[in-house]
């Protein structure tokens, strides 16, 4: 064992995430501590050579460098709270999903507790944990960073974003947001096709083609959002004002829902209306920014 | 010139894509007649070496190939109705956008007129004709296209869909939708991280790498769609809802709009209500489909 893999880490949270983190940490040869509410969750990671902490306070005790992945921050407050004593000169990695306010705020109290805070998103199913293409964004102690990137690296590619503790989940939940957006589009398109005959299996192979095609235009849409100049040779707002009422013509057609494309049609309406109906789809983020 | 470079070719309709398409067929050594309602979108074209018709009558007597696009269907028809008489024998492909029952109806009265008819869906950017990454869904006559194939082939890949001529309009809306929701997320994400001074620069590499990852699960989505069973041990329904509820508490935070989330976050509370909170995301197609 060199010196990273010696490092005993502690893992507090055994759900689905949870789990696949401690056993990344085993699989890589870490002394690694398990605790979770309810201790049955633990049995599988004992099994394969973790050690069970009794108590919170017991895995805390353990390990220098804490993991905590929890449902979300209240039951990460209640966790640590009652043994706050034992947080100093310890590193708290807490990798449970919050806003960039609440990630703030529990930096700031460990940081309090005397301990070096870091706060992450992840980016990946549990499946993908311990695989390059997972990723999780740090943000918080750059000197935590630092220490145990090698450590964290076990986990997943990591991605250090900034001192502001708030700036991977601000991240995480902004490439969450994203990911909403096209999944409900693509439920959307599927169920269009679906109403004719056509299987999911038929179609999303091409839909998936064509989402990446689109992706790869959206750095020059983010060049237009950060000069606030929406210029278009391609695809103006009046032009998708009216392929939004020819989609939403079809689905009307076949009597379908149309939850996830109104909003969308809404927000190009407004944009239009208001005057900048030769401006890019882009510029629809003027209605959607401070 | 071989036998395919030497087809003629018209095309009606000189817009932005229009004029890409014309391109591509004298960029590709076809004889190419020209027609557009303005005469001054065909000066750059005829500098190029097409030919100018002065009359839609003119452009079909030129070719028995006919390329058509417009605005819309009801565009079409008032191009193509008075010239009824001179499509007999011709091979009309309408690459203008419309539903999967103006395709059918335009087919319909196409074949009526004695022409062969191929209704088309280009998925692509007019920057993007000419190239392989550019894709045109084509449906209707099978022979239409076997015939003409390689002549279309210059335009983009072609994928023949299926011999009703509704298929190609409807793969390409369900395709739009899905983008629809890949953008208006993007966007959405994009106004959050904005709110604290980040620029789109900086997370839109981020959020791309995130879209493509997430998108090459939909085929896992498709096939639970395929067979209406949604379980998973990965993302269930009921921890979305608690994702979309910190989601739209950031946004709150920050007094942004939630336009775009707020009616997947319906969607999902809806099917969570209705007993399915262990279901996987794929699962909200039920309250999209019929």
């Amino acid at each position: 064992m060199d010196k990273d893999n010696a490092t005993p880490v502690s893992v507090l949270g055994l759900g689905l995430m949870g789990a696949a983190l401690a056993r990344a940490f085993l699989n890589a040869g870490h002394p690694t501590t398990v605790w979770n509410r309810s201790a049955g969750k633990a049995d599988a990671l004992a099994a394969e050579g973790a050690v069970r902490a009794a108590t919170v306070a017991e895995a805390i005790d353990a390990s220098d460098l804490i993991i905590v992945c929890v449902l979300d921050y209240p039951v990460v407050r209640a966790l640590l709270e009652p043994v706050a004593g034992g947080l100093d000169g310890k590193t708290v990695v807490n990798l449970t999903s919050g806003t960039p306010d609440q990630a703030r705020r529990m930096s700031t109290w460990a940081i309090e507790q005397g301990a070096d805070y870091l706060d992450g998103g992840i980016m990946a199913i549990p499946q993908m944990i311990a695989q390059p293409e997972a990723l999780i964004l740090y943000s918080g102690s750059r000197r935590a960073y630092t220490d145990h990137e090698s450590v964290l690296g076990v986990l997943a590619t990591g991605r250090y974003v900034g001192t502001d503790a708030g700036r991977a989940a601000l991240f995480d939940l902004a490439m969450l947001t994203a990911m909403y957006g096209q999944i409900a589009g693509y439920l959307q398109g599927v169920a269009l096709v679906d109403a004719e005959g056509v299987t999911a299996a038929e179609i999303t192979p091409l839909i998936v083609s064509w989402l990446n095609a689109m992706a790869a235009t959206l750095p020059h849409d983010a060049e237009q959002i950060d000069r606030r100049e929406y210029t278009t040779d391609v695809s103006s707002l009046d032009l998708n004002k009216a392929g939004l009422a020819t989609l939403v013509q079809a689905y009307e057609d076949q009597g379908l829902p149309t939850d996830v494309l109104k909003p969308i049609q809404s927000l190009i309406e407004r944009r239009v209306a208001a005057g900048h109906g030769t401006d890019s789809l882009a510029g629809l983020i003027e209605l959607l920014r401070k």
